[in-house]
């Protein structure tokens, strides 16, 4: 029996690749959309999806009860994601929810609604599978492997440095480590910088270069050896195996797991 | 208070490397060591350790009835390894031994008489962690990434290919990914071989040049994205972190674990 | 004063890339196209080109009597591609053509006429500047490191391997280099293929996955150290920078150049 | 006919990589050392040097006039090297100097006596070919690829960051491309440093950890393409594939050329 998926935000660029990805998966079925521009049309008459049948509603409530989905893919905004992830728990449809934008007391309060109703929860800061398997090897290799430096490359449109990615990284590396200060005691940088901006200890390098795109690399350094990490992101498309292990996963949970790398194994 | 420590092999290239390890960690200490042709000499009068002073003994079990170890690290051939083990766990000495050379019944053997005792014991095919986490990671890995490709670079003096911490890789990845046969199901190889070697359905390809040492790359592809998983090594000096983690939880094991990869967590 | 421009085969994809450099370049100017099914409108109204304006031409004479050119960057296939280059060196134009496909003697003839007309041409097989260097750099580097092995990478719908630049790369190398069979002269092979294809004692890797786009390493070993080579690509507007050298390179040659890689020094 | 080499220097480590290489060259021939210490003696008689029968001298006249050599190879300090240098060149003894320290008025004034004795001399700051060649395509890349960043990897206990490789490349790139800042202009550092050390627009990046030895990878950006070039180097024995080169290419010369990427085409 195939899993019932609406998805709240089809137009956005998340949105688009995610009703793609229901289409294309044989055991997800796309019931409905919620879009409160579009409300009441088909799928099928909103640009870039000619070929999508399937009914818009602008009521969240009332898309729920024509539809009967088993989960919810929220791909909004914070402020309306966290009133979505809401009113679905307490329809009993499992909410899998793209965002960094909750609060702490957020999902606290969402967590006790989850598990009170027992109807499973995913909030995801990233979906991409690769780059945050590249995380969550970080963190286990740190215990070991005390030395780490985080080289992350990125496209020269980029504004800030480091990377979201690279910060979160190196916070989850902290985690299993102590702090330590890297390098030799007394290392001199004759050109300011050269040594990358320190994290705890850690150093982090960003390149930004045109004909980049998303690229992350981990480096660990031990007594002559080097273990080495690598993702590399050029689509949009890489995100869509996480949402797809997402909603099939989240199908059997009866709480809130925040962080796909808690529910990859 | 500090483990006490015997060494089993101390003149060969592994064993060499064990005594320097013990010898600089401050929580091991060296009580003896075990060479069939020096026993009743110390350890300085030996080429090659003219600091370490330690009683030489050419009897295993009068080695321990004289020093009491807690841990014995063995670093002889398979023959040799297989009879100590079992002297150690009688004698309640925690063994840990390198070697792929222990037989499926020697091992189950071993097993049986480690948690009868309640004596914990690492047979370890492979001491270098960051090699053994690139294997681990990979297994991880292929849940999520099924397509995979495995690259292997080594000096041209090395005779086989692939090498055999390729061939285990692959068959770690094997166990979590349902065989499948990957690239174009029309590819042609213009020049055979261009594809590399087939293991179920994945590709290895083996590099051999000078300036190389040892190195293994694991890439995983997904749409839109690459994970890489890559170890380097250049010095047999990497295989001793990973002994001084085996010496250090082997103090708190009652069974037989094989393989590092299941005491790394 | 701005280099006039003509491009035949405006609507294909390498034609589109090419109009839109045109228009980008402010030392360049586009004064026609030729496109045999579209003559005698203006390129505006033709798809993907609402913003271009600028005539179309089905007869290559008349457009360079109307347009008086500098350059003809043609972009056809190569039975047309010649047509058009004599006719170009006839009128004066210097041609600049995209094509593996010219005989030996139609290059030799083409040669002979350019010379004779002191028009400059310039035909390339590959317009990306990065991976003509990797080749050019590779073919440097050949003579003084004789052991190399090539690895490339391609998206996993990529039929033939190796690669045609895989190739073109060792063809390079061989020139540089007296034929010599690398690895250990007693290697085996464990599982076929390992070693990959053997183009006169050089090594070529070919890995095909779904996340890579177009990608190749040259490794060169000596002792105790490594030289690599890397070219990546992920969009066909890698080529246009090298388009651009050769509109600006070919205004100051008297006779035909064939390969990127002898116009850049 | 061989070609009968000198050594200065031969007890350093550079000085015992060049006996080695010399002894294991057939076209070459050891027919003297200098040392100021042991002269009269025979090189066998020094420790390390057991199997090589050489005279020893520590007079670089005499040496010259009893052995008559056709180069002199110079691994001692700038102050003695300029000094070996003058006489060898006096006496018709073709000099290959590695050193970073003569003056620039010192080298005008050696190659001027080297054209007017029309006696070939080389002086090298760095052998590795293989870090010569990443330099000399740096540079040659830049003119097409204003767009890079450098990254230099070295073991923890390098003292100072950048390395002088990564400096020199940096330097050889801008006086190939007009100085130009890189990266968004907006762009922003979140944590001091991320961006590397800024050489005239260009980024510079240092890692160090334990587990490298020494290692740099020149990353050139396009639209849609990356150039990448990377040297690793693991042991001193990289040096002597240079030393060879200008040993055999000094024969050829009538006079002084400085850096090993001016004799390497």
């Amino acid at each position: 029996m195939s899993i019932k998926v609406v998805i709240a935000g089809p137009r956005g660029r998340m949105g688009r690749e995610a009703v793609k990805l229901i289409m294309n998966t044989a055991e997800f079925e796309l019931v409905g959309v919620l879009d409160h521009r579009n409300g009441g049309r088909d799928l099928n008459e909103i640009e870039g999806f000619s070929s999508v049948q399937c009914p818009v509603y602008d009521q969240l409530e009332e898309c729920f009860t024509s539809t009967s989905p088993d989960v919810l893919i929220d791909l909004t905004i914070p402020e309306t994601g966290y009133i979505h992830t809401k009113t679905a728990l307490l329809h009993g449809v499992r909410p899998v929810v793209g965002t960094t934008g909750f609060t702490a007391s957020q999902l606290k309060e969402l967590k006790a609604l989850s598990e009170e109703k027992k109807v499973g929860t995913i909030i995801a800061p990233n979906f991409a599978i690769g780059a945050v398997l590249m995380m969550k090897f970080s963190a286990m290799a740190a215990k070991y492997f005390p030395d780490v430096e985080i080289l992350e490359l990125h496209h020269d449109k980029k504004l800030d440095a480091p990377s979201g990615t690279a910060v979160k990284t190196a916070q989850m590396i902290s985690q299993q480590r102590e702090q330590k200060k890297q390098g030799h005691p007394d290392e001199k940088e004759t050109i300011q910088g050269a040594r990358g901006a320190d994290y705890e200890g850690m150093r982090i390098h960003s390149v930004r270069l045109p004909g980049l795109v998303a690229h992350q690399q981990v480096m660990f350094g031990g007594e002559g050896q080097m273990l080495t990490l690598r993702h590399d992101s050029h689509d949009r498309a890489s995100f869509m195996s996480g949402v797809k292990v997402c909603v099939e996963t989240v199908m059997n949970l009866e709480t809130l797991v925040y962080g796909l790398e808690n529910i990859l194994d």
